[in-house]
């Protein structure tokens, strides 16, 4: 009697937590297996009854499969037979018709710059930045604007699937502080540049806040603090080399962009006789902690180098095709068994934020550029936004794939659409058909970011308005 | 007192019709401008207070516009004041937060293939058709197959804001029906193929079906049918004359795959020491109403050659990315002004039917083989998508963009959202940012197909419901 009660409140809480899309066919009631009276622990919630797309070491895909979350962490994926054989949720949530698979990781962005997404396009990239790009920048941002930028850029990450963003950019403590309300892991970077910029008149100025930054921020959950500098061409080699020291010192990440374009490359070789990986390797910069973004411009020998310094790279591949930048040689980096990671970079140059994107453009780029449909398979590209990903933050012990002991950062899928229908393979379904719109739930870190499209810890609508007007500031700024 | 009381009836009918989306903030009431009493004609709908992107020859933009519907027709396309001073709608749709924009036009699909989307993936293009979609073909099309995919692609198309697709696959009739059904345009060519194939033996065979699929459509005004003569390494000399002549004799289009792979081309350079399009010409085959598809392997002097002939080419990127086919010289075809349209191919190898996204992705690769940012812009995606896709198929006079006189094709798009905001230039925002779920309603022929995300034409779960069946047949016929 005791048992049958007990499922009877399992059921219940089955059909009042149901997570299923609206629109879709309601979630049909799994009868609830049979738990055991002896061996069950009550955890935070139960993920039941879904496609469980785990990216673990073993690439398991349990279909159908549960997660058990307590607190912070999952602490078991399994059968959903196994899992309510020992484990209660205080919730559950039943997702027949749901993919659940680890939080997406964005690894290069400039959040605050969604407030210029489509500000300018089709322009080459000096016209694009010198005219509209930096006079609006030297214009509008201030603590103000990356905060409400971040908030709008937080909305969207939460929409679409990403769990945990990487960015550089300006008064990174504001954006930290909106990160942290909005629930997201960020890796956050405070951006050193030679020339005066909103935040810092020159380079020590940057280093001084960054330094402010770090300390504020070193024992976050969900923060982690970066010095960004911003790029070889943009820095003397005194200034990358105290902002990896600092970085050093504190140990935390370096954030940089390498060998974007073309002519970054061309100069380097041209007036440093060096690569741009060659050049950082001879100031010493290389080294595990750094996380290189684009790495469009390099050689076989540059990616060897990359790779056993334990560097982090950022593939962005709609930024680099929409600014013409070039096509990074991913599958060399593959093969080398490169920490590679996908990054949407700006909005500005994207123009969106979203990581299932970035996983179809990835795929579908290099299967171009080496004439080989095998390049990239879609296995490739969710393991590059997810787990590899991880790799590239140092983070692999955390996130990147839904095993016991890692951060609840989980993401829940609707492919129930018509658009989704039908379904053979859940992998290649998340890579070639699935969009950051179908994603209907966000978790971090164990709490429930979205449920069901609706976003819990922003207010949509204000958000939206004072993007707006932040909006018609950018415009004044740019006539 | 008069005027007043008119005023009233139309405002609450704006506040009955709106169609603003659920979720985004409710529409400002406009007040009503004041309407001639004298001058005012009855139409079927206005659509209202919108930003009208009409993709006429000016390329004129209306923030605000609004556009005057009378049964199938575009009647006036003018500022909201100049609407009202002239036309009352029995409907007013007030449409504050969207894009109103020409019905997308796919110029290359397989319809009823959205049953095989994502069977198989990853695969060299020999493997992925020997193993999976020739054999999974051979044991599953049949009249119902196509029937039950037909209306699984109409409602994707429908959702997605595709008003008018080109067509070839099998049992066309049976495609022609449910498109005619679900309310779509189609320019649906019936397959005809040298090998045995499901709805015929020999290409005699696949003629004669033709000419009577032709017979029975050929007045129809959503339903242009036409003869698909596959590809110039599936047919003979003597087939593909045979077709091409029995299109002429009806005037009907003629659909062809043409210089699609590297291998088609070499083997024709090889065999028949010309390139696929020279060989065509040396048939007597191009000239206006024949439409290919691909068009990735040709020279400067087949560019030349069907520009010349008046032939519309139909531009693939997803498809071609996806099956590692090639670049097509897009830049090329445009400088020789070429009638080259967008389509998406079908869904085993895109994996969607989505415009939006053939947009965005024919805008960043040509940028990125161009290694120019300015090759293609949004501008340019858009025309394709809409008025020279339309030029394609020599439909430019009917279709394409919102004039006056023009059928009704019109799709209404959501730019409320967040990762919509902000938003600076609408031609800009629909390629580079908006996506085919951003799509709130879709009009055909001045038939209402989907009003705010609810198709009207077809019943969406069951539609689903089938698919899904067929998939489990799909299934056990590759096993």
């Amino acid at each position: 009697m005791q048992l049958r009660a007990a499922d009877r409140v399992f059921l219940s809480l089955a059909l009042t937590l149901s997570i299923a899309g609206c629109g879709s066919p309601p979630a049909p009631a799994r009868s609830a297996p049979q738990a055991s009276s002896t061996a069950t622990t009550d955890v935070s919630f139960v993920l039941d009854n879904a496609i469980v797309v785990t990216m673990d070491g073993s690439g398991r895909v349990l279909s159908p499969g549960s997660v058990a979350v307590d607190g912070t962490n999952i602490v078991a994926v399994d059968t959903p037979e196994a899992i309510a054989a020992k484990y209660r949720g205080r919730q559950r949530l039943d997702l027949a018709g749901h993919i659940v698979l680890p939080g997406l990781i964005n690894t290069h962005t400039h959040a605050p710059m969604v407030l210029y997404r489509g500000l300018a396009d089709d322009l080459a990239l000096s016209e694009w930045l010198e005219k509209y790009i930096f006079p609006a920048e030297a214009r509008t941002v201030s603590p103000e604007f990356v905060r409400a930028g971040t908030r709008l850029a937080a909305l969207e990450m939460i929409e679409s699937g990403t769990t945990t963003f990487v960015d550089m950019y300006y008064f990174e403590e504001e954006i930290a502080k909106e990160t942290r309300a909005a629930g997201l892991r960020g890796v956050l970077g405070q951006t050193i540049i030679q020339f005066p910029v909103a935040d810092a008149k020159t380079p020590v100025d940057a280093l001084a806040r960054a330094e402010r930054f770090i300390t504020e921020f070193k024992n976050d959950p969900l923060i982690t603090p970066a010095v960004a500098p911003h790029a070889i061409y943009t820095l003397d080699a005194a200034s990358l080399t105290a902002a990896r020291d600092l970085s050093r010192r504190h140990g935390v990440p370096t954030l940089i962009h390498l060998a974007e374009t073309r002519d970054e490359a061309k100069n380097a070789e041209e007036q440093l006789k060096l690569s741009p990986a060659r050049y950082l390797e001879s100031l010493g910069f290389l080294g595990p902690g750094v996380l290189v973004a684009h790495g469009v411009w390099v050689s076989e020998p540059d990616i060897a180098l990359l790779t056993m310094r334990g560097v982090g790279i950022s593939h962005n591949p709609e930024s680099n095709m929409k600014l013409a930048s070039g096509t990074a040689p991913v599958p060399a980096y593959l093969r080398a068994d490169a920490a590679i990671g996908l990054g949407t970079d700006g909005a500005a140059s994207n123009n969106d934020l979203d990581m299932f994107e970035a996983m179809r453009m990835a795929s579908l780029l290099h299967k171009l550029q080496t004439a080989d449909p095998r390049a990239v398979s879609a296995k490739t590209a969710l393991e590059m936004a997810t787990i590899r990903g991880a790799r590239a933050l140092g983070k692999e012990s955390q996130i990147g794939s839904l095993e016991t002991g890692k951060r609840a950062d989980l993401v829940l899928v609707d492919v129930s659409g018509a658009r989704q229908t039908p379904m053979y393979d859940p992998v290649s379904h998340l890579v070639y058909v699935a969009r950051g719109d179908d994603v209907r739930t966000t978790i971090v870190n164990g709490k429930v970011l979205m449920r069901d499209r609706k976003v819990l810890t922003l207010n949509e609508a204000e958000v939206i308005r004072d993007a707006r007007a932040w909006a018609n500031k950018v415009r004044a700024a740019i006539k």
